[in-house]
């Protein structure tokens, strides 16, 4: 991996749009630029600079172009930067870029911008990958994670520790070497402290991840229940009352359609289910275990029963049909415009009873009506999301660095277990490994292997 | 239409990428961008500089940015513009624009950046046009033409005479002013040799159209020829040959399906078409008919035949059933693998003429083995584009240019034939009608209706 080579590649995406940003980085990026511009001498421009002219292949002119400076370490990528903002055309994209190569540049790979940022110091290893979440955040909350963990807010608490552990493991290498005399140079009632309170900051990181992946990913949500519970018609109230964020997106399997909806900032894929019934034929069982295969995979159920028909026992039959210990679930209680006006009523005159144990919540609504969706809106959301979001939580959202943080915790423990029984060099041992993997979470510790595996997942231009 | 609005787009096109760029433009434009950045005061910064910081909605920060101020009116529409490079993602992006338009901005209309430009003087009609061209410019001749149009090469030439004209108009209202005194200010012979000179220039772009519109939409090009002529082989051999520039555009009738094959920097839209011969049932006389339909909608038809096989009758017969004024035909003799390979004989031996009359180019090939394409190609090119290109040639490519040029033409032959005949006062009319075609095209005379119609065309955000 080496930073003399000037990369370029297009920053914007593909497609016709009124402009296009070139990018290029590198030692050789202004002088390769200005090679083919003409306009004023760009090596003689300040940084942070913008510069019109045109970009010319000989004599043939092929736009007319801003050109942006970044001088060295004062970028993106900490080397020499420029921007090419040409007309929109494909076309025109493509012979710049050719013609930027033919200069001496050559194509970037994926996340190759941000691979330099990192190696030249300008991001840690979290700041570059939040980098990538933030450019696929899709809802504010995905977007406020990755935000949050951009800015470093992630990466320096666990610095601060990471450095206060490595004075330690110093001092217990100290030790190592005055092995003979069996001196203390590491105080073990701080070294006890350090480590359980680090442990206490990996412990609530490792149990941020649920909520930091269903806000990065979105909440999968099944609709379930009996045939004509309502269902398709509480889908569309749902969705009907902020259309405007709502997308269609082709399910993974041919027969189910996943709808998005946007709760407080936070997205819920929805997926409607073929009505659950004591299966009659082989075809229907089919469609029954798809559904219950859908259920097994999500994180949150909804199951929707008609209030004005269905038996108490119905009722109690099909939650213990479906309660799973992984899967919260909520009950909505529909149809209600059906019976008695008086909410209090609406159980008692269906003769179901108000709960059905205190583990789920019911949420009583109208969906041909949409009477309570609102209600049942924030029900959702705090079914999903146990704890109100503030906004400045510091979540895990990658699984690299929930299994890095799993990883710690359990060399941490081991440091923590043989504190008084086994000797300094175990001890040093696991404090190592513990030290190992908070570092591949910043970056401090890297392989080749792991730089690649996590730049390849980023998009051409980034 | 007022300016004094600031208006705000997304100039980048739809899609995830690294970056994505929103344009402000008006005269709020910096002090709305200032209300939402945090970093430097953007209002006391110079024009042509970047700034890095962060957009923020109250406490929310929505992402960090970099921002480049161009102030008025040194920028694209000589009004204040701001051009916000956030992270390219189309929740941020749609954040961010929902922002501004709070902080007082409205969402821009298509092309309404461009209509800017031109209403304050930056650029005239034909320039704003090519704007658009270049954008969807997709060859390296379509991207000339338009820069071409765009760098004013176009217009100027024709505002230097239409300047000329203006000033024989006004004499000539001088005449009107003294009609019962019988003077005569404009000096008729000078007149008359200002007119032709005009008219040359005009009908030489008004015959340069033809070229203009196949650069700027590509040349139509029917493939035709009797069954087992070698059509679909020699198609291949044409388009194997530069794959990488050739693409798949679905057609617009259910049966048939074009390929791009650039040819020095043109493109040839070919059209592969089922074997003619004499239809023997409806369903068949069905597929000649829309393959003649398909000739007749074609500027270029390459007509292949088996030289190994076809009688000079039938090559004749077949000519002249295919041929129509107004498309040029080329003939090619195909499987000359089959013939002797001495290329003087090959129509000796198959006992045709060399050429069919004069008017026809014929260039033999081996389809099948790849033989004489190249110099095809360069045969398909001279046939459809008479004259070499320079590449500094003026061109018309708009339908609309085209028109106003021929409505202009019509009145000046009219001011011409009346010069001895008609009093002043018609004169004046047919000059004054001259003036306003010509005007028409580089904005000169406008009406919000023509604006309107021109702009709307544009995308969102340029």
């Amino acid at each position: 991996m080496t930073n003399n080579e000037t990369i370029v590649a297009l920053a914007t995406p593909n497609g016709t749009g009124a402009i296009g940003i070139i990018r290029l980085s590198g030692p050789e990026a202004i002088t390769i630029a200005n090679s083919v511009f003409k306009g004023k001498d760009l090596t003689k421009q300040a940084s942070h600079t913008i510069h019109f002219g045109s970009i010319t292949d000989g004599e043939v002119i092929l736009d007319e172009v801003l050109v942006s400076l970044f001088v060295a370490p004062r970028s993106y990528t900490r080397e020499n930067v420029v921007e090419i903002s040409c007309h929109g055309s494909a076309y025109i994209i493509e012979s710049i870029i050719k013609l930027l190569i033919k200069k001496g540049a050559r194509s970037a790979k994926a996340g190759e911008f941000t691979l330099r940022a990192f190696l030249n110091g300008q991001l840690d290893l979290s700041q570059a990958e939040a980098v990538a979440d933030l450019i696929a955040s899709n809802s504010k909350a995905s977007q406020q994670v990755a935000l949050n963990q951009l800015r470093g807010g992630f990466s320096t608490q666990l610095q601060t520790l990471r450095d206060q552990l490595v004075q330690f493991a110093s001092l217990i290498e100290l030790e190592l070497d005055f092995a003979e005399e069996d001196v203390e140079f590491a105080n073990r009632d701080q070294l006890k402290t350090l480590i359980l309170q680090i442990n206490r900051v990996i412990t609530s990181l490792i149990s941020s991840f649920e909520l930091g992946n269903a806000i990065k990913q979105g909440v999968n949500t099944v609709i379930a229940g009996r045939p004509n519970a309502g269902k398709s018609t509480l889908l569309n109230a749902l969705l009907n009352e902020e259309r405007a964020i709502v997308s269609h997106i082709p399910g993974t399997t041919r027969d189910t359609i996943e709808e998005v909806l946007n709760i407080n900032g936070i997205n819920f894929r929805l997926i409607d289910t073929a009505g659950i019934r004591e299966a009659t034929d082989a075809i229907e069982q089919i469609g029954v275990q798809r559904t219950m295969e859908k259920i097994s995979q999500s994180a949150l159920l909804i199951y929707v029963f008609d209030a004005a028909s269905i038996t108490a026992e119905e009722l109690e039959q099909d939650v213990a049909n479906l309660k799973k210990p992984s899967i919260t679930m909520l009950l909505v209680a529909n149809k209600i415009d059906l019976l008695n006006p008086d909410d209090e009523a609406v159980f008692r005159t269906s003769g179901l009873p108000i709960t059905i144990g205190t583990d789920f919540r019911t949420t009583k609504v109208s969906a041909k009506e949409k009477r309570h969706i609102d209600e049942l809106k924030q029900d959702i959301y705090h079914a999903a999301i146990k704890d109100q979001l503030t906004g400045d939580e510091t979540l895990v959202t990658n699984i690299r660095h929930l299994e890095a943080l799993q990883k710690t915790e359990e060399a941490l423990v081991r440091v923590l277990n043989g504190m008084d029984t086994v000797t300094s060099d175990f001890l040093s041992m696991d404090i190592k490994q513990a030290l190992h993997y908070l570092g591949e979470i910043t970056g401090a510790v890297t392989t080749d292997d792991l730089l690649e595996n996590i730049f390849s997942k980023f998009c051409i231009g980034k």
